[in-house]
């Protein structure tokens, strides 16, 4: 809880006098002591992000029975000093794409698991609760949705959810990496069923280049569902993307990205709420969801990694861990949008609750608490104190 | 999420046919499909929920550098499947009470760690969101709330919590294990500080026999912060328990319980709200809170066995794994309580934001937005469904 204040400019102090190396610059960058704990995961070596599933934390256990049983664990490496792990029943694809490594396994407690740069992206049991709040919290804040574009969401899963809304006329998805969609079309026929849908147009290539060459104003609302920013993902943190958005998106459209945790790196946050109010002139606002059973990621040493890459620049790191999922919603100027009281409540879409298959964690009651903060966040967040 | 439809006699159900055996009894017991995966449980044995941290799950990692580096975890078996543990720094205490074995560490990555019969109880690090939310979400619902007492909570956070409540005149804790209150004293000093407010008056002793023997309709409010159901806290999940707290609260008093987690057998959930209104005659409500870096704690194997023991029985588990944390929120009949909408909001009582510590994660709206529930679980808990 002894998180520093949460003032972007804090971020470059150092607290306890030790620095960082970059990895790969070679330069020394200064971190705050909020992310030194992140840091601290470097010397656990053994437990490398992206490594394959092989990795020093697997555990050969000899059961109690007699005969010796193998039990191979993914290992999510997180902070130092814990880890969580996730059984390996069978290794189903694992290719390096010309992107990054992907990765497919069938755990045995959370379905088929998919991996990119050893980050758990997703898993069968509980992408529900993910897909639905990423898709929901923004259409339903604006009337009748017609143009929505995803940026990233390979697996198909916001796709799906954003089928619901009947309004709906055109669903744009740019993602980089054909070999995501084939995997999921492949192990998670439930997520790639989203393409199905006739009003889906499928551009396989790079964001930025794709936002650059929209028409100006063309999208009611846009859906970055991105991995993690080390790899392919890089250029979806950074200011300029966020430019691109805001251009393509109509007066009063609405982004809606995954965000940074509550309980980490608070001032990423401050900083993150800060430059979006910067350039999307309408409302800014933070959400959060509970996604109980998600299993932690590796996201401590994705952001060390990117803090140093990004220290002076704007972090917007993807934090799918500690159970929590933030959200920024963002509106450009234009008609209001009153993120927490939805205009467009999905109990009133015709069919939108049962479509394809029912709703399974979202609804309005939800969506409203997912902007209740708590007492630490509204001290540390000063952008947030009074929303 | 295909668990079955949460009505309490699915629960005698067989879903797959097998059998469990008791543990102990001898005696064979069905177990529903819901609950087969703590069932599934059983043959890691490697992974005791009762061992010494020393455990099958210990690794020993040769670290990248050249040194051999040994890595002690204390690992709290989940799931078959998966496993989430806390690297040991130092065994502070270990010794076995009349009733159970206490240990304390100190873990590098949540602070002192205290377990009770190997299960983590709380950890310094985030006991903050547990603490506050099952104090002030039953003390926040009634106006003026002067006599409390808490059953369990003999480490002091709870206590500390109460003495924000400038109204509250009488602090009875009734806590079975003098060794508790004496290891909170001497490793948890920022929870064993609720020791010391004046108010306070401590009982070590069955919580029954305390029960029993208090005047009827003594207490506007009770607070249940007992250990899991197995060892001395067995008899707080049975209904004599709940009647006798029943008994002891004024007309219109609250009692605050922890609860299943939404996430997990959601049919038990059921079963506990159908005998909670039974047996309290003002509202039922059921809330949860997203405590995310709460340690997943090794309660399945808890619950396989009390499953096996109270099947017939309702069952009130703790369940503060998964990032989540439920509570059950009963008033007795008379002056109604609407626990949804805070009538004795915090931030309206004098100092209590502040009072030994700054609050750190309970406000008026957490408190709100603890009783939306996702759609699923309003799906599957028929008593849920209208609230």
């Amino acid at each position: 809880m002894e998180i520093d204040a949460g003032k972007g400019m804090e971020c470059q102090r150092t607290m306890d006098g030790r620095e960082s190396n970059s990895n790969g610059s070679g330069k020394a960058v200064v971190v705050p002591s909020c992310c030194m704990k992140a840091r601290a995961s470097e010397p656990e070596l053994d437990a490398k992000c992206h490594s394959t599933f092989v990795s020093g934390w697997f555990s050969e256990l000899q059961s109690a029975s007699d005969k010796s049983v193998k039990e191979v664990y993914f290992n999510n490496p997180m902070w130092p000093g814990e880890a969580h792990s996730l059984k390996v029943e069978k290794v189903l694809f694992k290719e390096k794409s010309k992107y990054q490594e992907v990765l497919v396994f069938q755990s045995s407690a959370y379905g088929r698991v998919l991996v990119l740069d050893g980050i758990v992206q997703l898993t069968e049991k509980d992408e529900c609760a993910y897909q639905e709040m990423i898709t929901h919290l923004p259409l339903c804040s604006i009337e009748s949705p017609k143009n929505v574009l995803v940026v990233g969401g390979g697996d198909g899963g916001v796709l799906r959810e954003i089928a619901r809304h009947s309004s709906v006329e055109l669903i744009d998805i740019c993602e980089i990496d054909q070999m995501v969609i084939d995997v999921s079309k492949k192990f998670f026929p439930e997520l790639a069923i989203g393409f199905e849908d006739p009003r889906v147009h499928l551009h396989v290539g790079d964001a930025i280049e794709f936002l650059k060459n929209a028409p100006r104003g063309k999208y009611d609302a846009i859906i970055v569902d991105s991995s993690d920013p080390v790899g392919p993902a890089q250029e979806l943190v950074e200011r300029p993307f966020f430019e691109t958005i805001a251009r393509a998106l109509r007066p009063g459209g609405v982004l809606c990205n995954m965000a940074e945790s509550i309980w980490l790196h608070t001032h990423l946050i401050q900083d993150m709420i800060s430059i979006c109010r910067e350039i999307f002139r309408g409302s800014v606002h933070y959400a959060w969801a509970s996604v109980p059973s998600y299993p932690r990621q590796d996201f401590p040493h994705v952001l060390c990694f990117a803090l140093v890459l990004y220290l002076y620049r704007m972090i917007n790191l993807q934090s799918k861990f500690y159970g929590v999922i933030g959200f920024v919603l963002c509106s450009t100027e234009g008609p209001p949008v009153d993120f927490m009281h939805p205009i467009n409540p999905i109990e009133k879409l015709d069919g939108a609750l049962e479509y394809r298959r029912q709703l399974m964690y979202y609804n309005s009651e939800i969506h409203r608490a997912a902007f209740s903060l708590p007492a630490f966040v509204k001290r540390e967040v000063e952008a947030l104190r009074n929303c």
